[in-house]
């Protein structure tokens, strides 16, 4: 199959957005968005690196691709629109596994009423996707990470460390509780856009998407904010069968794992009811998990048996070091 | 280097477009466009499939990764605003030589007062760069290329030929005329962004950028406007020193080279004077080179010694044939 054949058989047929003026077929698509402020945001994934065949299906391989770009949308608020795809296809993966990497993203795309407006197919040695996504927002109401203030609560959504044990299961075969439950949750992540898009009555919040690892997400939010973040490191939600881990899997998942695309956040205190009927209205659990202070030494300190340790950040950096295991 | 260094050594310290709400360090960027269209595309090249370092410098593989990708906003007529730009990085590739790559892209980002407002740096074998441009139109102005009619007159910008005869230069190494001006036209190639933003006074146009071959672009053409075209080919525009490659080279590179990122276009008879002011006022040769019929069997037919030949729709397609000249 040439590349025209190839982008014939993932174009639409129909768009949903009423914004988009044209579509895939030209040298660009065009939208208008008058009324509402334009976000955007793109992530890359490669074989071997993020994810590797022999744990994750194509379709999977979408999936993810497009979801872990729609976490970056739910992080700031915003309603996704749009998606553009460029994908490096190696020579060894047959053009129906490429399909299935677009249906894997048609999945979740549909959920959201997205639509795919752009992209680019090219040889190469290694499969890669990247994924640009394009959202709105009402004026002024995206969620920005420099919106922390001191004696805000600090809370987090759904479970932690689930992805990562997800992951452990497939890299070491075993008996485990939940087993399903958790691969899924590595390989399909559920990106946070329901609750995310219910925050309106919130007048105050910083927010970030929980991609890294919750300490160096906390780093993030501390650092653009001024401030220093406390987390109390036995209020950090966990999945109800995720005790069958030992005690230091368990803190460094949660802590470190990363790749959960659950939501961190902060809120005074006097919006956390506002906040509450956001999760009770989305079904979306959230946890008080810690607390703002005025700017210390350390920018995140973990509160654990009463004691305070600072973090340094960290969490992965692809660029730095390159994962073997997923 | 780590990527949170890498990225704040990249990161623009004041942004030029006054649309940009939140540039690099969110989860997402934010800009806001109430009374133009947004235009945008995407575009990747990988090593040793769209270049070689033998015959490429990081600076130049960063300035041509992004001007490709403003070949296509000037396709659509869109002045250039923002790029996102995620990039593959193999072990083998030193920091610096990504940061040049990044130092390509600004050079012709400045010239077009575009911010850099987002991206992804991974690890990986060999190296990709990802970019995906935003630009606008005033509203409805965006160029189709749709919007070709029978009796219209075909025209292409520049002269066509030159990158590929620079590629061939850098193959195979020779006594030459005009050595670096064709090698200059292969690695550096220059986005018709301002002729683009000219061609206000003409009410209607079909346009096109010629990334795959003029042949290949003036079908697509075709195929959007339910047209056929027929090119002269004795008068596709040539360098003053073409003429020191063979008859064959010199039609193959023209009609079927591509990546000379020049325009193709159809303008009624009518507004030929409106199109020669935009060409004199930018300073951007505009060659009449053929004609818009009803549509016929063939999308596109070369006029050659009187004859007309149909032309099948060809040109570089990466995902069917890597390239390993280039």
């Amino acid at each position: 199959m040439d590349e025209f054949s190839f982008i014939k058989s993932i174009k639409q047929h129909t768009y949903k957005q009423a914004s988009l003026l044209k579509g895939i077929g030209d040298d660009a698509a065009v939208f208008r968005q008058m009324s509402q402020d334009i976000v955007t945001a793109t992530d890359m994934m490669v074989e071997d690196v993020h994810f590797s065949r022999e744990t994750t299906s194509a379709f999977q391989v979408g999936y993810r691709a497009l979801a872990i770009n729609l976490s970056d949308l739910a992080a700031m608020a915003a309603k996704p629109a749009f998606y553009l795809v460029s994908v490096v296809v190696p020579s060894h993966w047959p053009t129906r596994d490429i399909q299935e990497i677009f249906n894997g993203m048609k999945q979740i795309a549909v959920n959201h009423h997205m639509d795919l407006i752009g992209g680019d197919t090219v040889s190469g040695k290694e499969l890669c996707v990247s994924v640009t996504v394009i959202g709105y927002t009402a004026q002024h109401k995206s969620r920005y990470r420099h919106s922390a203030r001191p004696g805000d609560i600090v809370f987090a959504t759904g479970t932690l460390g689930d992805s990562q044990a997800g992951l452990h299961m497939l890299m070491n075969p075993g008996m485990y509780q939940d087993y399903d439950y958790f691969v899924r949750r590595h390989r399909m992540p559920a990106p946070r856009v329901s609750f995310a898009l219910n925050l309106d009555r919130v007048s105050r919040m910083a927010l970030n998407d929980i991609s890294d690892g919750i300490a160096s997400e906390a780093s993030e939010i501390a650092g653009a904010s001024n401030v220093s973040l406390v987390l109390k490191v036995a209020d950090l939600p966990a999945s109800s069968s995720y005790d069958q881990f030992t005690a230091e899997q368990r803190r460094n998942w949660q802590l470190f794992g990363g790749e959960d695309f659950e939501l961190i956040g902060t809120v005074p205190e006097s919006e956390w009811p506002a906040l509450l009927q956001a999760s009770h209205e989305t079904n979306t659990a959230v946890t008080d998990i810690g607390y703002v202070t005025e700017q210390q030494q350390s920018s995140v300190y973990l509160l654990e048996n009463s004691q305070y340790k600072p973090v340094k950040k960290q969490g992965y950096t692809h660029l730095k070091q390159v994962k073997s295991s997923e």
